[in-house]
């Protein structure tokens, strides 16, 4: 947890779906908000009456609390209660009763309640998000999340890659599968119904081929041509555990271009030597720039051409976990590595008229060295 | 849009898969969060690089700024930013150059970015959500859109009807598909894959058997079982509107008790009463009342037994649109319907030694009655 002062707590408010320190907090799967703190000494939740018992039964906490019994207290001294009184009356209570003089909220943390608070004599201080940094360390049994949820990433590659491999190519070069034009939409369907079985919820998976790869936010539409590269890249969140995977693999249909393989052969070296330089103490940004260098060298040049950045434009990799992209960083703002921390390493290269090639594995770092959590194997023709 | 005077404006924050009101605003569809500003004389959006062109190309505003131009033109003023300056600093010389006086915020705004705001000199005033009530009178294309939500969820319960009906009954009473026990879990999955061929996103969705089906928040687990009901609430949002669609069915695998049909039928009964009372200007918390009488005129009570409540223990009926609970309720606390309010109408009974029994379909009010946007059909056997 944070480090806290007496008479200081941390108070955290959201649902544990898309507030990922909360469900590091408490370890409880909730769709609806709820209020957890933490003081030096205890950890508590205030919760309403429908997950209540579920929570006293799932919840990593000291103590469940009942949301309406806190406000019923609340309204036995402050008299009938307005809608958001009711809302967040409870919550006064629950940090009265614990003394606490500072309320540490995060920088997300709704202004609403923060107003009422601070009018209620709490003296709130925000800090940024993540609140608990602490998250990028994984633990033993994180890792196995995640190498589950890469498991299943995977499997939804090779689903991905046999469609195209089994394709055959139209007149206009155009992939068809059982007798109709084989779409990113498809591709990208067939891979989230694949995760779906691994109780796995894919979203934003990206299929883009051509110049569709060069642009990092387009997650690729119509049709898949033969010899252009495919960019497959695949994030899924486990509907079990929260944790996510990520693997990016670039196939061609048929034979690449020999400017397209040279792009890949760059994009793979660039990758093997960033794994073998990922250790305990490595820095983040020394790996980064050592990558944008590598590429230079090769003849890869980044910069603006026909008013698009092109080449190497974004990070070497970032940390996973219940978030996609959490620390640390390994680009420009990169920071040190420690043993625990689970990264992506992704190089890439982009130019719009050869199209985009990235390979994206994820790693364990340790004292020594780093494990590969990603198997599936790397090649571009298919 | 909210009503604003000279001189105010209404700031709003996030991303448009989490902000229904931003969403409706913009119409722009991005999983990374940006801000959006309007007055009595203009609407603008304020993103960063990568999003920028598709917003000038979708996003239904008057002006696209860069996150980036405006934080470099803070920092011409202010000198080098910090962290938290470079995020927020933009936004202020857009809310300057508008020259506002008052700044409304919902009551999620983060309180990071309100505090820096409130630091810069800008008089926030927090407003409830959602911050566009008029959100719930829906337009002749968003009623479209839900209907298409709708078509999906229902072509879903039918994948999930038809398993139940082709499943076998073992010694034990446990229903067997394809040699395996047919459990809460696999139909879940069947009903999340055909939704996923219809590009809709399955969340949350309930099958819950015999006494499963009596806690509200129970997905449902394990095996499916004879005789008892079993509840099927799908309610899948749009991957392309981003509208949802809410349908519940509850059905019995072999024959039904005496008594778990005349369950089905008062709860029958009942949706039928209120499908029949919904027209502009009928009030929410009668139509939800009669509800109530009904099932205590024919003997079905409500309240507390052996510990957990039972009976009809929710509301009649929500609006339904970009939330899945949005205005106006048809409950307790139920407001007057107009015309042009798409709401669900779902009385159940619950009791423990029976088990829940659900009936759902949406409607569209109009001015002398309601037109049932669900067209599947009704039964309890299977």
């Amino acid at each position: 947890m944070i480090k806290l002062d007496d008479g200081e707590g941390l108070l955290l408010y959201g649902d544990t779906e898309r507030n990922s320190d909360l469900f590091y907090a408490t370890r409880f799967h909730a769709p609806d908000p709820f209020f957890f703190v933490c003081t030096p000494h205890t950890r508590r939740m205030l919760i309403g009456d429908l997950e209540y018992d579920r929570a006293r039964a799932q919840a990593d906490v000291d103590e469940v609390l009942s949301q309406r019994q806190y406000a019923e207290r609340a309204a036995a001294t402050l008299g009938e209660l307005d809608p958001q009184q009711r809302r967040f009356a409870g919550v006064t209570v629950m940090l009265q009763e614990l003394e606490l003089r500072v309320v540490r909220v995060a920088e997300d943390f709704p202004v609403g309640a923060a107003d009422f608070l601070r009018s209620s004599g709490f003296d709130l201080r925000v800090v940024p998000v993540p609140v608990l940094p602490q998250r990028a360390l994984k633990s033993a049994a994180q890792v196995e999340d995640i190498r589950a949820a890469l498991k299943a990433s995977e499997a939804s590659m090779d689903v991905a890659v046999n469609a195209i491999r089994a394709a055959a190519v139209d007149a206009d070069g155009q992939l068809v599968l059982e007798g109709e034009v084989l779409t990113s939409e498809r591709v990208r369907f067939l891979i989230h119904r694949a995760l779906l079985e691994m109780e796995c919820n894919g979203q934003h998976t990206i299929v883009a081929c051509g110049e569709q790869g060069c642009d990092p936010h387009e997650q690729g539409h119509g049709p898949l041509r033969e010899r252009l590269p495919i960019i497959i890249d695949i994030f899924p969140r486990s509907a079990t555990s929260s944790y996510f995977g990520d693997i990016t693999r670039t196939v061609v249909k048929g034979q690449a271009t020999d400017g397209l393989q040279r792009q890949y052969d760059a994009v793979l070296e660039a990758q093997l030597q960033a794994l073998a330089s990922i250790r305990a103490g490595a820095d983040g940004r020394q790996i980064h720039q050592s990558v944008a260098d590598l590429f230079t060298r090769r003849g890869f040049e980044t910069g603006e051409r026909e008013g698009r950045i092109q080449g190497f434009f974004h990070g070497t990799g970032h940390g996973l976990g219940l978030d996609i992209h959490e620390e640390p960083s390994i680009s420009t703002r990169g920071e040190s590595l420690e043993s625990g921390h689970v990264v992506t390493v992704e190089p890439g290269l982009y130019y719009l008229d050869q199209g985009g090639v990235r390979i994206e594995d994820v790693v364990l770092v340790q004292e020594d060295g780093c494990t590969n959590l990603t198997t599936y194997p790397k090649f571009l023709e298919v």
